[in-house]
C-alpha cells in the first residue's frame, strides 16, 4: 500500500478501504506522507466524492489520530450542539447555559471564525479573561462541577483533522461534504458525548448555500454519528440573513446577555429554543422536543440560564462583573449610522456580504495570523419582515479603521433589500432529520 | 489574483486565462507558491481537463520559465522526433544518425526511463563515457560540427516542467493529456527546432493505452506545435509488444548497432524509417515522405548512418571502439533461457509486463535514486506473427540479481501469448496526423 496507489484509486473514482484511509491519514499526521500528496488526495476527494462508508472510515481515522475523551465518570447523558457556521450565529453561547441549567452536561469544543462566518471561540474570548485552552483534566473537572465547559480544539483532539483543515483552507478543498463531515464528527465524537444536535445552515451566508447540499451534509453527519453510537439529529435552518441583530464578537456577547435575560430577538430565540429543547429531550430531561422547548423557555424566564452562564464564565476565568455591566467595555473609535433612504419593508439582509464587511471592519481575520478587534462589527435595528420609515436607523457599524467606513457602509447597505409592500419574515426552520427519515 | 482563486476556478471546471496560468507557474517555479497548492491544481487539471487554449498557455508558461535555444546560426531546417515512450523503443538512437546523415541538423533533448518504459538517455549512457550534460554552447557547437547532439534536459530548459514533473510523479497526476502535452512541447520548442515528428504510442505498453486518448494527445500536441510556428506531424503507432528484440539499455544499444549496419528487425526498422523519412521530408531533403523513407533506407545501406553514429558518439565522449566490438562489454552475472513449452505462433508479448520485469532485473529504476544496471534486460528470439517449435528458445534474461530470476522468467513467459494456428504480425502504424486532418 502506497500513498501513490491510494491517490490513484480516488482519482479514478474508486472507493477507498478502511485500511487505505487509515494508512494515509496516520502517515500524514506523523509526517511520513507529504502535504503535496495529501492535497492531491483532497482535491480528488473534493471532485470524486466519498460514499457513506468511506466518510465513516475517514471520521474514524481522524478520531483515532488523537485521544477520545472518556466522560463516563460524569453521570447523565452528555449532549452537544454543532452549527455548520454562519453570520451572527451566537446560539451556542445562549444554549449551553440553558441546557446545563436543565441538568445536562454540555462538553463543547468550538471553532474560530472562518472566512465570512464568525466563531464561538472568538466571541467567548472577547469576554475579558475568558480562557478556552484548558487541559483534558481541567475540562472534565469544570464539566463535572459547573455542568458545561466551552473550549477550543486541543492538540490531543483529532490532530489529523487540525493538520488537514489547515491544508484544505489553502488548497480550495473546504466545501466537500465528506471532508466537512469527517472534520465535524471526529471532533464531536472525541468530546465523549452521547448525543448531538446539528444545525446545518443553508443559504447565502452558509458554507453550503444550496438546500440540496445542506440536506446531503446533514444526512452524512447523521449516518456517521449513529454509526458511532451517538444519537444524532439535525435541523436545516436558514442562513440567508444574519441571525439576531448583531455581527461582531463583543456585540454578539452583549446580545447573548440580552437573550439570557429573556430579551432576545425572535429569530435568534426561535432557533436557540429549538436546539436547546432538542438537546434537553435527547438528554432525557423531557418527554418530547416540544416539552424540551417549554423547559428551555422556562429556564430562561426564571433566570437559571443567566445564573448558569455567569458560573460558566467565572469557571473559565472570564470577567463576570463585565457581563453584568457590559456598558463598561471599551467602545470602537468610530461609529457610523445608516438611515433608511425610504419607507418600506426589509426583505432580506445578505449574510455573506455582512459577514465579509464585518471582517473588513476588524471583527474577523483576513489572514490566519491577523488579530481580531473584538469591539468591531455591525448592529442592525430591523429584521427581515419589519417595516421601516425613511430616516429610521437601519444599522450602525463599529470599527477602529476609519478608512474602511465608506466602503463598509456601502457594502452593508447594498446587502439590504427592501420591498414597497409588506413581506413576511422568512421561514427559519426548514427540516428536521434523524435516523428514521434520512 | 491568488493561487487559491486559480485552484478554485479549475476545481469548478472553468477555463484559466493566460495570466492566471503564467502567475501560477512562475510563482511555483520561484517557490512563492507551495508544492501542496500546485498538487491540488494538478489534480484539478487531471480530473477537469484543459481546453486547447489553456494547453497552449501552459506550454508557453513552461517554455518561458527557462531559456529558448536560438539555433538560427545553424543553417537548414532543424528537425526532431519525440516518442511518448514505450518498451524497447530505441528508435531515436538509430534515427538521429540517419537524419543527420541526410544533412538535417538534429537537436535532440531526451528523457530517462519512467516506470515500465525505457529512456533514450539511460540507453546512451550505457555506452562507456557517453556524456549527456553539455552546456548550451557546447550543444550548439556539436550540433553545428557533427550534425546531431543528444542530451538531457538542462536546468535552463523549461525548469517549471522539471519541477512540476517531479511532483506529478508522486501525486498520481502523470497521465493527463494537457499536462503531458505541455511537458513535451515546451521542451521541444525550447530546443530551437523548426519541425517535429511525434510518435504517439498506443497499447498496453504506452502511457496512453487507449487509442482514443492517444489520438487526443496527438491532436493536442500538433495544435500546440503549429500554434508555436513549428511544423508538427504525428503517427500513432502500436506499443502492445516491445519494439525490436531487446529490452534493456546496453542490449538495446547492441541492437541499434545491428540496425545501423542494416541488420535490424522488421518492426523496429519499419517505425524507424517511417519517422526518419518524415523528418527528412520536413527537413526539406526529399519531395515526399515516401522519398524520405527511400533516402533513409539508402543512408543505412551505404554505411553513412553508421559512420554518422560513430561521429556522434565520439563527439559526446563515448567509447567508439566498444561500438565496433560490443562483445567486449561486461556481461551480466546471470543469464536464464526460456524454451517454448509447445509448438505455436507468437500472438503478442505484453510490453507493460516485459517493461516492469526489465526494471526488476535492474534495467530501470524502482525509485528515482536507484542505479541502473546497464547490462540487465531481456532478449527475445521471436516476434509476434512468427512460428515457434517446442524447445526453441523464446527469450533470454540478463541480470546480476539471482534471486529475481524465477519470478522474472515466470512474469515474462506469462506475458507471451501464443496461438495454435498461424497469426499475422500486428499492424504497427495506425494513423498519420498533421494540421490538415486533426
Amino acid at each position: 500500500m502506497t500513498a501513490y496507489e491510494i491517490i490513484s484509486k480516488k482519482r479514478d473514482g474508486l472507493s477507498l478501504s478502511a485500511e487505505e484511509i487509515k494508512f494515509f491519514i496516520n502517515n500524514y499526521t506523523t509526517g511520513r506522507i507529504a502535504d503535496y500528496q495529501m492535497s492531491a488526495l483532497l482535491m480528488a476527494i473534493f471532485l470524486n466524492g466519498m460514499d457513506d462508508q468511506e466518510s465513516r472510515f475517514l471520521t474514524d481515522a481522524y478520531l483515532h489520530s488523537g485521544q477520545v475523551l472518556d466522560l463516563s465518570e460524569i453521570p447523565g447523558i452528555k449532549v452537544d450542539k454543532h452549527s455548520t457556521g454562519g453570520v451572527g450565529d451566537k446560539v451556542s453561547i445562549i444554549l449551553a447555559p440553558i441546557v446545563a441549567a436543565a441538568g445536562i452536561p454540555v462538553p463543547m469544543i468550538s471553532g474560530r471564525g472562518l472566512g465570512h462566518s464568525g466563531g464561538t471561540l472568538d466571541k467567548l474570548e472577547s469576554i475579558t479573561g475568558f480562557r478556552i485552552d484548558y487541559t483534558r483534566k481541567e475540562f472534565i473537572d469544570k464539566l463535572k462541577t459547573v455542568g458545561a465547559c466551552l473550549i477550543g480544539q486541543t492538540k490531543e483532539i483529532a490532530p489529523a483533522d487540525k493538520k488537514i483543515y489547515a491544508l484544505r483552507d489553502v488548497t480550495a478543498t473546504v466545501q466537500s461534504i465528506p471532508l466537512i463531515a469527517a472534520s465535524i464528527m471526529s471532533k464531536k465524537i472525541a468530546e465523549g458525548i452521547d448525543a448531538l444536535v446539528l444545525d446545518v445552515k443553508t443559504g447565502v451566508g452558509a458554507f453550503m448555500s444550496s438546500y440540496e447540499k445542506s440536506l446531503n451534509l446533514a444526512r452524512t453527519l447523521i449516518r456517521i454519528g449513529e454509526e458511532a453510537g451517538k444519537k444524532t439529529v439535525a435541523y436545516i435552518t436558514d442562513m440567508n440573513s444574519p441571525l439576531g441583530r448583531t455581527v461582531g464578537n463583543w456585540l454578539e456577547i452583549v446580545e447573548c446577555i440580552d437573550c439570557l435575560k429573556n430579551k432576545g430577538p425572535n429569530d435568534l430565540m426561535e432557533i436557540t429554543h429549538l436546539l436547546s429543547g432538542t438537546m434537553i429531550y435527547l438528554g432525557g430531561k423531557s418527554e418530547s422536543i416540544e416539552d424540551g422547548i417549554s423547559l428551555s423557555k422556562h429556564l430562561l424566564k426564571d433566570g437559571s440560564a443567566w445564573e448558569q452562564f455567569l458560573r460558566i464564565v467565572d469557571a473559565q476565568d472570564g470577567d463576570v462583573a463585565l457581563l453584568k455591566e457590559p456598558e463598561f467595555y471599551a467602545e470602537s473609535e468610530f461609529k457610523a449610522d445608516f438611515p433608511a433612504p425610504e419607507d418600506g419593508w426589509i426583505k432580506s439582509i445578505n449574510a455573506f456580504e455582512v459577514g465579509t464587511a464585518a471582517v473588513l471592519l476588524g471583527a474577523g481575520r483576513q489572514r490566519s495570523e491577523d488579530m481580531i478587534d473584538y469591539k468591531a462589527g455591525v448592529r442592525f435595528y430591523f429584521k427581515p419582515g419589519e417595516k421601516v420609515n425613511k430616516g429610521d436607523l437601519l444599522f450602525t457599524l463599529y470599527t477602529d479603521k476609519k478608512e474602511i467606513i465608506p466602503f463598509a457602509l456601502e457594502k452593508i447597505s447594498a446587502a439590504i433589500t427592501t420591498s414597497p409592500v409588506a413581506v413576511s419574515p422568512p421561514r427559519l426552520i426548514h427540516t428536521y432529520l434523524d435516523k428514521t427519515n434520512i
